[in-house]
């Protein structure tokens, strides 16, 4: 098929070459020319502008988005609006709020652009492995898609689904990207105790080893928290910091306004959160308190 | 190699079968005798009582018990002791606390008999798919142990690893299954929320399908969850009821004593107390006290 | 000083009864005449409806709304803009969401009509007491209230204060039902464990009226616990079902958005929302999962 | 009454003061002589030993233990024992773990020394206010101390009770801890989102003492919080560093035990645990896992 990607960077450019690789026509668009170059050995057509990437593809268009979630997407979507014709199509395979999904679906609509999301998971092995994707969006322009999805996708018929409406893509995305972190944290917590149970002196890439064939917990994470311990097996030189992206904070949210106690996933969000706050209010204040009702010392910063 | 197995239930008995159909000679005694007849059938040699058991068998001895832990594992090497010579073997394959490894093994090292524990991980599964094993002892016995590990280890040198001394095994175990009980808590959430978001109508089941291929939260236990999810979409007749066996209360336990905080974990741990507690003396009581301060109606039960 | 109260129920009945024994001139209106009937005994002018009660006060009018957070505010304050004069203000005490009172005070200063937000604290037992607030407002108009809130705190210069601009007040409040979370959730898991501790059959009024007097943990909330255990020391016939209002919501979201991790406010919301949940759809899939990898039974419904 | 203190520290010597205040003829023994002679001034019999102290006392002697728990208390006792009578009495008045009371309380038993188990709050406002105590014994011996009891209350019948048989009061205390720990935690992390809202340019101490008066979190520990928030609005340097000293730890394992959830208690002390660790791994393997499957920088230490 005939597609446009706006966004060729670690997402976007990797989904582009697997699609290239399968015969797919591409032209492709990004703020950086770097990628695009490279891309253009492996037969992207590159687009100078988001415009000469429109007047590039025949239509039925179809538009790929792969960029930062929020404004990025606004902003391009306001651009490619007036460019596009009826039946044409976005989709967004970014990280974006099924919230905001919902509410471009509906600008689109008015336009009878067609708007699909595509929830996608694999990062950057997915050049290789292929993606995990739920796709939200109406019946007949998901289907018409199919093509695109099954070479992007790891195997025939395998990880990727029309999961539901348009939304229904990015929720499903939140609500795996919220699982992620609980999964992450639960390893993190269970090699920090092995990390301090220093009689055993446990080589904790051994164990991950172990574990990563036959056992219950053995999954992708697990291989890849593995690899991270083959080559750092004291994780030297690494912060204790954790970045969040926001679906995890999204997901948090949905599950208090659907009235459902998620206490692992907001765990882990808060986790990360106090990964980044090395000067805790909260703690000076217990110190303090501590101080004040039982004269115990306080240690001083 | 010459072996005997104390415990033939859903693991002694799968992990017997495996060693059977790779050449090993089991003798194998357990309360109950219907598993022991099936086995024989495939070649094990059925033993009246544990020194019936240790009859068969000849020096140097290998006894593996495969039972439920705590008391009945005490119990069963009080009976082994007098009938073992130095140099005999006791393996504990079993979900010991570490801490009663480690005591265990001090009593048997005085008796010159060799005490291994390995922390078992696979389940049900494990006949077919082979086990992982943290293997925790003096490096003489492991060694000579290798054929046994092999064999029922999910492949040639994989899934099963030396990791250090007497309690090592069981205490990497412990930490596993702390894992688990995250994991597991993670999923569960994960789902309980779409489940919850009627709007969508989202297919569970296939939405676990999806994740299982390319997905950053591919794991066994998806398999599990896609595999439960199909034969029962809605969970119906489930009572939301989870049972615990310990060693997320001893993971649980050791990161407070190592001054480790493990919230995932531990939550994972509370949230399993908690449906079991369908009458929270706490709930009531915040009940009752906002209707103190704010004249809210309580809940009649 | 005149004014006039919208919403005359279990906080605007007793504030005003508290006002009108001071001296206040106090108009009043509320949807249900119940309440009205019982305060023109004690001096109250009753209106007829929110029209009313504008044309029976004098400019520079003060308004008081004492009703429930939300839709019911902006509908009153539909109601009531048009009726006012520039200078007239409007006073919010009620549970609103601080970014609603931002928005509204926006809408209001355009009409020049000055908006006063005052969390309130203090429940039934105002009336008696007298009740903490935290104002949010100009300097102008708060001083002009201070007769006001004189009247309605505890004492002289205690219990209130003017602690920022508008939206602070009930900014401050929210935090305030957070920390009303935490502790009641606190004191809710300690009497748990000891009710559960059956070897000492222990008293837990007597319990709780020790800690009254000389602990650490002493408190209103405390004595409030007492009063409720004094009455029904078993909390017979109370179900284990906490409502929650919609602040202990706020604080999770705005502390998440600041990111400050606050685990203790955060879990004391989750535990109310599952508190409701008896029919967890995560335990289930957990009860499955364990079934699944372990063969263990699963309890039926 | 006669008693012999052992212990001259914060509480032991303010609680002497207090008794000898009152008339009661206390000895008493530390090992750092400085209290010692401030105490003497008081009336204060000193003791230069144990041994002296116990010989300094008349049949049935009342020897009160104000020590560090755990060691110190065995020692202790150990020294007592030989130089005790029949119908003497031991009070362990320190935070000692329950299960150590009730397995000295059997040893003293067996020598028919009476050993009484006093919880004791207050910490050091205790001199002036009078101590609140959960009192664990058999009812003989207590009827008998109860002069001593009602002269460290902080009111006739007040503050003090007799809660149930010998462990009972230290159990009582523990929990009392841990619910301290809770309440604790609930207003430091509302301080502390209130610290991070810097658009509101809130004055923390002046929201403490409003407070303080009226509202439904006044307690104690917000009299102390605002008292360190007058001394020290911006909690300048303090380290975000918060000590434990035991009981919460065991009032979790207890409620674990027990089958209780306590989410709140438990993330109280993880919380501190997790002030204690600046280098936690779990986060530098989170970061490491991030940047495995995401490509995302880690932050390097």
């Amino acid at each position: 098929m005939e597609l446009g990607m706006i966004g060729l960077g670690r997402m976007g450019g990797a989904m582009s070459q697997r699609l290239l690789q399968a015969g797919h026509q591409v032209s492709g668009y990004a703020r950086s020319t770097d990628t695009m170059k490279q891309l253009e050995e492996k037969g992207l057509v590159a687009a100078s502008s988001v415009e000469d990437l429109v007047s590039k593809l025949k239509p039925q268009r179809i538009i790929w988005l792969m960029i930062p979630s929020g404004k990025p997407v606004d902003e391009t979507i306001g651009i490619l609006m007036p460019l596009l014709e009826a039946d044409d199509v976005i989709i967004d395979g970014g990280n974006s709020d099924y919230k905001d999904t919902l509410r471009r679906a509906e600008t689109l609509r008015a336009r009878q652009i067609h708007y699909v999301d595509v929830g996608t998971s694999g990062g950057v092995w997915g050049l290789e492995n292929g993606y995990s994707m739920m796709v939200g969006g109406d019946d007949g322009v998901v289907s018409h898609l199919e093509p695109l999805f099954e070479t992007l996708a790891p195997g025939p018929n395998k990880g990727w689904g029309h999961v539901g409406p348009c939304g229904a893509g990015h929720f499903t995305k939140m609500i795996h990207n919220g699982i992620e972190y609980g999964i992450m944290q639960a390893y993190g917590e269970g090699f920090a105790i092995m990390h301090h149970k220093e009689e055993f002196k446990l080589d904790l890439h051994q164990v991950a080893e172990i574990w990563r064939y036959g056992s219950v917990i053995q999954s992708w994470l697990l291989d890849l928290t593995a690899a991270a311990l083959e080559k750092n097996p004291g994780l030297e030189g690494i912060a204790p910091y954790v970045a969040d992206s926001g679906e995890g904070r999204w997901t948090v949210a949905e599950a208090i306004d659907l009235n459902v106690a998620a206490p692992v996933i907001t765990l882990s969000l808060l986790q990360r959160l106090q990964s980044r706050d090395s000067d805790s209010f909260s703690d000076k204040l217990l110190s303090a308190l501590r101080n004040q009702f039982g004269g115990h010392a306080m240690k001083k910063e």
